[in-house]
């Protein structure tokens, strides 16, 4: 079928390939005009027969608000828009009220895979309208990875639900990774094992951690066995935020997604004043040495 | 080859079935006679050519510890024992040492997969001297699973360092199971997504969170959607305690492996002392209601 | 000097009292007839002279928002609104804006001290612009405790600073009764340890740890010393949960709050979604033995 | 009364010197000839009449075990001897049982004050017989602070209790540092509060969150107002990392104490080795930038 696809970055430029290779067709826009297919917007809207489909492939947050403000002006009654970037769930329902004021349809649709979507699929998480759903479907089959449909895409619920279930998915993802870095610290940290890298990838048959993203792990130790090419400076992109803030809401503990939050934004701290507050409070009730702040900061020198 | 098997639980009747399969000569040991291929640990021994090799498979701590010190008076000089259970790593060291004393060797082998592995393998982790490994390489390569032979089994250094691999490995599994539960709790707790099961289930192919134990999950959820049929009671068998132990005294941050040790710990609470502290603290300085201890403590009741 | 004053609850009616003794003219409003000094907000402001203060101390939220509306029609051009109860400091910056479109005056204040406010006096954070603050000076000084009013009184900054503070404060609180309530589960749990209040009771003098809070654990200990009256069921009053989604706003780590946030929701579960998915997890790949759900649920019978 | 002690450093000197002034007669011994009332421990002990009571204030391990053993061979059969310093409890049965094989007595005595405690008196908390902490009531009361004996003072159980409670006392203490600590970088973070030392001042009187640790920080915060005089490096002294082994050999959750020691773990590593794991994962699956290690690593650069 035919499909106008909003942003060809990291994401958006594979999905148009896969979706092209089912046999789709796709018009795609971008800022960068050695990737579109349209020199605007309003040029890609142009070239879409009614009743079109439209994927939202840019950030989340304004960029993606703006895009589906700009698509409600320039789609006529009867389309589809998907919005397939990281949205906050919350801009769902907002989305979908836009549209629907102007007799336009909508879908969210949380898709996780990264880089290697392109080849293995897309897991696809659908929020909205069943009959939405329906429409949509040769394009979620493309995207989807091979195997029982059920097994890399869901329709989980309304609007918003698909970027509910891909936050959450997220959030499960900063816990696991987490737990691997855990325990590839402890086997760097201990003597008695020689050899890290044989012991992570001995996990990736028959054991119990065996995962993809373990896979990921021996792929990249195959290339830097200790990692020390790269800092331990991790970025988050909201959906780890989001997900601890939906445990509040819920009243639901997190202790590990919420610990693996802190460690990354703990990874992004030159010093912290916490742990300063701690040395002082040491310093204050037992005289205990502290570590004085400076250029030579990582000489260890105390006063 | 020719293998003596001390245990034939859960863990070791399987293992003796795939060795089988493979074409090995297992003679099994366990006090459940109609499980028992000799009459005696004695009788086992007597029934296995020199130079043996001796797989034990009991419970970890005495029970393991008990039947190294029975093998090491009932086999001969150039004998290899190996223990596949679950010992802690600091275990090995003595057992290593006691058996040398008599001319024996020794090897320690965690080994992953649980009611699994006679089907799919085992994952293997082995610690002592390159020439007992390679000596019983044909038994690791049948119980290991298919495909290439680092990707199922690792010897990872000295005697101990298997089970402390092994032990690593479990630390992990806790974390990754912890972090797919709290998703889990918090789709349950969402009104956004109807359909839990199916959204899990969705995350099979594709996703960045795939992994075994994400199939077991959905296995779960097939027989059981809401997993309502058990209770959230969960034990643990030591090698996380130990995971988190070796985190201290190796000065390593293990927030989520240790968050996930302590939910084992409190799901097996009935009730906390700790937050009848913190109830009784705020009951102190804000007057605010605490519940009365007592039998009807399920109906939420104030005073 | 006189002041008018909404809510006449558990905090609001010591507070009076307090005031009274220090030979303020407070003018009460509750909708408790027997506490109330005036018929009805309408009311109490006609018996107030301009410029009014009038000090609000409802619940949070709704009740506060609507307070402060209802206050912007009856009050003249001048008066000044003091919000002193637990209100989220983002209400603050609305309540300004609306009042100043008025021409009225706002003021945040938050007060930390319970029901011993009345006679220790309370800590007081407030929020909004210097004229105000001085002009309200005299209340504070009444409810301050006795001693140097920068150590139970400070102007923090603009409106919404004093509502920040003190929610920072309570996630600090958080933090601390949690830590004094685990070190309580860890010395009963202790077999050595014989004397669990009295060693507590010594730690009031001299330690490291003493505090009002360990003062107030020794005052339940003494009527309760193995806290067996209560139960482990924790409430919380939202400024532990908006101190954990600040800390995500700012990217800053807060393991310690966010445990205790999350350790009072796990103390209102009676079973834990988490934790089935956990036992399912372990029954699916080890066979390990799960509790079965049901009314007999404590009996600890295993399936 | 007469009494020896061993160990004349930051605490034992001021110790020596408040026993003094409460009229008791203190031979001391340091290697530290300067400080030393004797020129060795057998001189000392010459120095003392029997029955003697000797106090041992040295670094908790392998010192304080050796200490025990020699004076295990100078003192007579009657003699009781001290352990004061920050011993594990563990070691408490050993130095009992080998004093009694000898005819000695033994109590193990908990001491919080840090260098405060010449003013304010120490908190004590005494493990061992009640006959032996009768006889050396006088030196804990001495050494106690003013005001009923038992809110500085405690007999928790027998040998071994005293650094048990003690123990507990110092996880508490961690977990109260950290939430502390955490809550002065939230308010450091936030752009409302404009005053922090002015708030954390204000929290000193009324609050709920009032301590002595609080007035330290003040103290702190007096001297050195964003506290970046210092580094974010803090040390363990033990009695963290005891804690938390203690709460995972009985079972107890220790959430937030458990963070407070990762935390400072965390502030020990110029670079985690878990956060360049997850950093190589998430350059793995979705090519996100990593940042180069190197002599500019605090530039910022991507790569």
């Amino acid at each position: 079928m035919q499909l106008g696809l909003v942003g060809l970055g990291k994401m958006g430029f594979n999905m148009r390939e896969r979706l092209r290779k089912a046999g789709h067709d796709v018009v795609g826009f971008d800022h960068n005009p050695e990737r579109s297919d349209a020199t605007s917007l309003e040029d890609m809207v142009s070239k879409l027969e009614a009743p079109r489909t439209v994927w939202v492939m840019v950030p989340s947050g304004e960029p993606t608000r703006q895009t589906v403000r700009e698509l409600s002006d320039l789609l006529s009654e009867g389309d589809l828009v998907i919005d397939g970037g990281n949205s906050r769930f919350t801009d769902d329902k907002a989305n979908a009220e836009h549209l629907d004021s102007k007799g336009l349809r909508y879908l969210d649709c949380g898709v996780s895979g990264g880089v290697w979507g392109l080849e293995n699929g897309y897991g696809l998480m659908v929020g909205g309208a069943k009959e939405d759903v329906e429409r949509a479907l040769p394009i979620f089959d493309a995207l989807r990875p091979e195997g029982p449909r059920e097994q890399g895409f869901a329709h989980v619920g309304p609007a918003g639900a698909g970027h509910y279930a891909k936050m959450i998915h997220n959030g499960i993802e900063y816990g696991l990774m987490q737990a691997y870095a855990e325990g590839f610290e402890l086997l760097e940290a201990s003597e008695l094992v020689e050899d890290v890298p044989a012991t992570i990838k001995a996990w990736q048959r028959g054991t119990v951690v065996r995962s993809w993203l373990l896979d990921l792990l021996v792929n990249a130790l195959d290339s830097d066995p200790e990692l020390d090419d790269l800092r331990g400076y991790v970025e988050d992109s909201g959906e780890g935020r989001w997900t601890v803030e939906e445990a509040i809401n819920h009243s639901v503990p997190a202790p590990v997604i919420s610990a693996a939050l802190f460690a990354r934004f703990a990874s992004r701290q030159d010093d912290s004043p916490a742990m300063r507050a701690v040395a002082a409070l040491r310093n204050q009730f037992g005289g205990h040495a502290v570590h004085a702040a400076g250029p030579s900061s990582g000489s260890g020198s105390t006063q």
